[in-house]
Order: C-alpha cells, then structure tokens, then sequence
C-alpha cells in the first residue's frame, strides 16, 4: 500500500514550515490542508482532540501531534537518509535538548516581540536576543548544529527565520547585528531546496502579522 | 572501561524519581547526589549551564539534562529489556506525546495546587484535576499507559503521585474519588521494586511542603 500522508497546517506557523521540511528532506508526498483558525475543520478537531492544534501528520489515517514529536516520527519511519537525528545516542540527547529549548524559549517570547508594547516588550526582545545568543554559541563556527550535516535541530530553527523581518520590524530590533553567525548560518539553510520551499517570504509574514494586529486591535 | 553514572538530584523533584525509576528499570549502578538549590554545585552548575538544574545525569563525565530527554538517553544506551520506549515508531510518537503532555500541562499546574491561594488555587484544582481525568481516559482499562508492559509515559507520570497527599491535603482534594482507575495504576506501579525505591514516602514529601511554605512565607 502506497503511503497516504496528510499535514494539517497553517502557512504562517513555524510549527509546520518544521514539518514540511522534514517530509521535504525525506522526499515524501504529501497533501496539505490549510486550517482556518477561526472555524477548525472537525477532521482537526478528531485528530488533535487534546490540543486542537496544527501541525497534525495524518499518516495512512493515524495521527502525530507536536511538531518535534512528528520529526522524530518522521526520521524513524522513513528511516533512510538523510537521517535528522544522529545515530549517536548522546549526540540525540543533545540535539533533544536544543530542540526542547527553542520550544521552551524562543517560541514562548517572540510573540511578545511582536505583539507586546512599552516595558514587556523591552524585556521580551532582551530575552529574545539572550537566547538567540545561547543558540549562536551552540552554533559555533559548524556549518550546521549538528556538525557538517542539517538535521533536527536546524529543522527545530530555521523556520522561525522568516519571522526574523516582521520581530525587526515591530521590534526595532537588527538581529544581524546581534547574532552574525546565525543569520548566515540561517542563508546557508535556506540554500537547501526543503528548506527554500517550505518557508513562506519574510514579507508574506510580515503581511499576515500586520492583519493580524490590525484585526485584534493590537496595533 | 565500566560505566561511571552519578545523578545530580534533589529528592523531592519528580523529574529526578523519573531518572531514578528508569535506572532501576535497567539495573544500573549508579551514585547519587543531592544537589542544595540554596548552593548550587559547581558541578551541577557546569554540567548544566544552561537551565542550572536537575536532574542532571553525568555518564562517563558526560551530562544529559532534562528528565524525559534523559530517560530516551537511558533507554537507547542501555537498550536492553526491559525497553522503556515501545520499538513501532506510532506507538513510541505516541509516548512521546503523552511525556509532552504530562510536562507540559500536569506539572505546570500542579504547583499551584499546593502553593496558591483563593481563586487562582480554585482554578488550579479544577485545571489539575482535568488533566488527570484526560490520562485517566488514555489510560482506559490498560494495566500501563503503553499497554501490558511498564514504560515510558509510566515512569513520565508516576513519581508526582508521591506528590498526591500533599496536593490533597493543601487543596482539599480527594483524587481518589475524582480518577480513582489512575490512583489503581499508581498503586500497581508502586508494586515494582523501581518505583517503590525511587519514589519517597508521601508524608516525607508533605513535610518538605510544609517547611517550603514556611520558609517562604507561603502559610
């Protein structure tokens, strides 16, 4: 039986741009269905019925939530390479760690960098710029987190990249200023076709952020 | 060369039983050391800096941080039976989603149970108790969370059960009565010689509660 693989996704969410990538770099088929946050479809509300959330793998009808989880899944079903995770047990510890902590830190502040006003948003961007710093350290002068190959944890990163125009824009911020090494190892990401593809333009987002203020009185 | 294992811990911490579960699970020796969060260790400090926390586990002088992170490390070095990750790549995603889940929703709110006070206690318990009506239902009538066999989600969960009389006491609670099927898998995992071990006696966690909250002017 020829595999039937379904993303439930939302174009702007990092959290999909994650598995796109994934399902790219393992060269898989697959359908993709927009969520509109506003009326969830009942097949989103069947298959995440605990968090009600994209992105959903549906895969030969079965579902995989949480982004980090259905890369794994991904790597470990489709186990050919390109591998995202190391075969190394104590390099997959590390490379869990990182992906745990962009999802325990980035993700959680950068909202506020867009969204928050005066005093919050001060403090956000500072956060913001401490943990892309940590991030940058990790980095070090490898091409990729993980060494000379991409692999989990650039997939965990690279999609909040094209966020990057729309935090400078709100945030008053220059992140090439502040973390150099990663904005070219971000370029460097983006050369690769699974990400290229699978990455909405930075302006597009900066589009959906600027409704999406307007629409919630945020602006 | 013979494993060297030592374990950075503090032994109220449920994220340090869960280790302590997963080593005895696989027979490991190990030593461990409790770690003063008033003075945090130089060692703890180095081999963690990062989140600065435990539980820390230092294998061969190399440390792997984060408890469910940890158990994966376990688990894939020492991977023999019993295997605490089941091996279908579906069933460990979905493991891996209920590990998430109990971290992300169950210890985030559980503090709250026992420290807060007024309404923001009221909707802890309400929230807290919904949560554990959830693993209740995906428990089911399964003897563990995986099926048959003890595993991960097992170990994930059970050491905040030692926890209970205190959130009971505080919060004026009756878990029993509210999911009385997870307080008989709590009792039956208490049947296996890992856990028994690892977990404290309730009493002694209640009184570390109490001192906690005197200490911190919390009464």
């Amino acid at each position: 039986m020829a595999d039937n693989v379904v993303l439930l996704d939302f174009w702007p969410s990092s959290y999909g741009m994650r598995v796109k990538i994934a399902l790219e770099e393992k060269g898989i088929t697959y359908e993709c269905r927009q969520e509109d946050f506003q009326a969830k479809s009942s097949l989103l509300l069947e298959m995440n019925p605990i968090h009600k959330l994209i992105p959903v793998l549906i895969h030969n009808g079965k579902p995989v939530c949480e982004s980090l989880n259905v890369i794994e899944y991904i790597d470990e079903v489709w186990n050919y390479k390109p591998s995202l995770l190391p075969s190394d047990p104590y390099k997959r510890s590390q490379a869990r760690f990182w992906g745990d902590y962009i999802d325990k830190n980035v993700y959680s502040i950068r909202r506020k960098v867009w969204i928050g006003k005066g005093k919050e948003q001060e403090e956000s961007k500072k956060k913001f710029i401490e943990c892309l710093k940590t991030l940058e350290q990790e980095l070090g002068d490898k091409p990729y987190f993980g060494g000379e190959e991409f692999g989990y944890v650039d997939v965990a990163l690279i999609p909040f990249t094209s966020w990057f125009y729309t935090y400078e824009i709100y945030g008053k911020l220059n992140i090439e200023e502040e973390c150099p090494k990663l904005v070219t190892w971000a370029k460097r990401c983006m050369e690769k076709e699974s990400v290229a593809k699978s990455l909405p333009h930075p302006h597009k987002i900066y589009g959906f952020a600027k409704q999406y203020k307007q629409r919630h009185g945020l602006e």
